[in-house]
């Protein structure tokens, strides 16, 4: 799953070629330098350090998944990518997914990574990293997961673009989309247990709800889906916390919803908006804010006197505006707003608008 | 011209009644408080001041439109606005614009108001306010302009909704929109001179390049359109300048677009990008952050080898960095972008985001 992003780097153009064989057997990550608007020669560096890696890895080049970011329209350094490539082999002896958490971190706080084991024997193990503050930069996201399970490539694709909906694409720092994002779901097979499910299971499993959650007929399916929404929704949420300059991780829920577009029109409007998320910031219990948020969706009309605002378990009518200032002093917040006009429920993850943020992102990049 | 907030404060709800007729005589405009939100209540009292005033200048109620920008969901209070409206005979005894622009300023860190004389003899006076920052609150914007033109109701509301277009809806602070915001333009007469224009003529203008001049066929008509676009974009960039905690005034011009929805879609995607915002404010030539807010306008797919930008007069491709740094020093910066698709040109004013944007918003409402 790649960005959307109408001008993506040259790692993902290349990356969308390699992945259509449904087949991978190695990414190369670098940071500093996305590698975008860079020309063609920044295409034919991407290329060539690939082909370098194939050689010494004696893989074919359609099988190794480039991915950069950083700065976007500076040259990337020929002579740093080759010579990393020539010593891939001696320097890549055995998984060290740790290792590979903090390699790929640039101004992350923390590395983000997360390993579960499910009941039949498969393991997944999720790695990401989220935008940082050294260089000023996109609010850039990448992940990849791999996978002991056996599943098709197909199947897999269908799993990960699932789960990456109900996940990545569901967080927000700062509404920019980033040039280079790029999730990945590699399978091994090695567990020797068999992930199956139907093109008809899958359709029938997106109109569920809640959308958290996953009802996959087979058992193995239905857990391994699980276990892919819980490593896609944690990391996720880690990006969202480490959001550049952010105090605070705010779930926003929508509940009571005539439709999942109605619902995520009204998220996306409030999670972004940057009245909402210096209140949060000053824990300001300023619900106005949200009326105004809810109210700007022009297309979405609703009736105020319907809506309901909760700050945690906190009802805005009833609660005592301290109490909601106090809630909102916590790192977590949760502030669900029901609609009242129907039944679809949806979630977003994001995070509040810092004085750190300004100063991260008004940095000299040169 | 009112918002397009699904959810008005009740000055607004009111006002689209009292314009119906398309004659007004009187405004009253409070601050600190919105009444937005504030159920029949607010609703009510808003109509008992209207009354309270009518009788006091003995004209009927629907000649008054109600103005009130702040907080939201709070009860404004009613023995101020009454008492206030009780002393309308003995405070106003003359036309004291300068007197008006500072009343309705609530935060703004200047009176904005504006007056030019047209050849014709026509006069044309416009004041407004931009949001602040001693109470967070909306980034509401409000303008009134009086002129002593003769004009019908109807033509005025063309004529104003023509130069609101091209002006204050070309400008945003944060991209958030307010529940009050409110442009009036009302018409004495008195200088005798009419203005006239027919539908066509109209319609024929608002596709006329380039949108910030008038070209109707009518003399006085043109004159006193032109006179009303220098007065809503001299005040809608006076706002965008005052923008809370901005340094820097931005005018954004897309040019060479294959349409207009397209390069109003691209303009608010650039205007509105935090990234690019903080950088601007850095004074940090990071222009591949231009490149990544038109790149995710999704449904405006463009070839990025076709986009010229320019900061000033410097193109980017050939201006040195350092050169671009130093122009993004200066407190009034014109940004560019070319499309490289088209013939169509659109323009949009915003500012800069500064950690004093975030410290004004983070503050406790109470």
């Amino acid at each position: 799953v790649f960005t959307r992003n109408n001008f993506p780097g040259h790692p993902v153009t290349i990356g969308r070629k390699h992945i259509q064989s449904g087949r991978l057997q190695a990414i190369i990550v670098n940071s500093g330098n996305s590698n975008v608007a860079t020309g063609q020669e920044g295409l034919a560096l991407a290329y060539k350090y690939v082909n370098r890696a194939a050689d010494h890895l004696q893989i074919a080049p359609e099988l190794i998944l480039p991915s950069s970011t950083g700065v976007i329209g500076r040259p990337l350094p020929e002579n740093t990518m080759l010579q990393a490539c020539d010593l891939i082999k001696q320097k890549i002896q055995e998984a060290d997914f740790p290792g590979f958490a903090r390699a790929i971190m640039t101004t992350d706080a923390w590395p983000k990574m997360k390993t579960i084991a499910l009941k039949s024997g498969i393991r997944i193990t999720g790695v990401a990293k989220g935008a940082g503050m050294i260089e000023p930069n996109m609010a850039t996201m990448l992940a990849y997961i791999v996978t002991d399970a056996a599943i098709e490539p197909e199947l897999c694709q269908k799993l990960l673009s699932f789960a990456v909906n109900r996940s990545f694409n569901r967080i927000s720092v700062d509404s920019d989309t980033s040039t280079s994002d790029t999730v990945v779901l590699m399978a091994s097979g090695k567990s020797n247990v068999p992930v199956q499910a139907s093109a008809e299971d899958l359709t029938r499993e997106a109109e569920k709800a809640p959308w958290e959650e996953a009802f996959l007929p087979d058992e193995n399916a239905r857990d391994f889906l699980r276990g892919l929404l819980e490593i896609c929704q944690q990391l996720a949420c880690e990006i969202a916390k480490d959001g550049e300059g952010a105090t605070k991780l705010v779930e926003l829920r929508i509940t009571q919803s005539a439709s999942q577009k109605q619902a995520l029109k009204i998220a996306r409007s409030i999670i972004n908006s940057p009245l909402i998320k210096t209140a949060i910031h000053g824990a300001d219990p300023n619900w106005g804010r949200i009326v105004m948020a809810v109210g700007k969706v022009f297309d979405e009309p609703l009736k105020l006197e319907n809506i309901r605002v909760y700050f945690g378990s906190l009802e805005l009518q009833g609660a005592g505006l301290q109490d909601i200032a106090n809630y909102l002093k916590q790192s977590e917040i949760c502030l669900t707003v029901s609609l009242g006009c129907g039944q679809v429920a949806e979630r977003m993850w994001g995070c509040d608008l810092t004085a750190k943020y300004v100063a991260i992102n008004s940095e000299y990049t040169t």
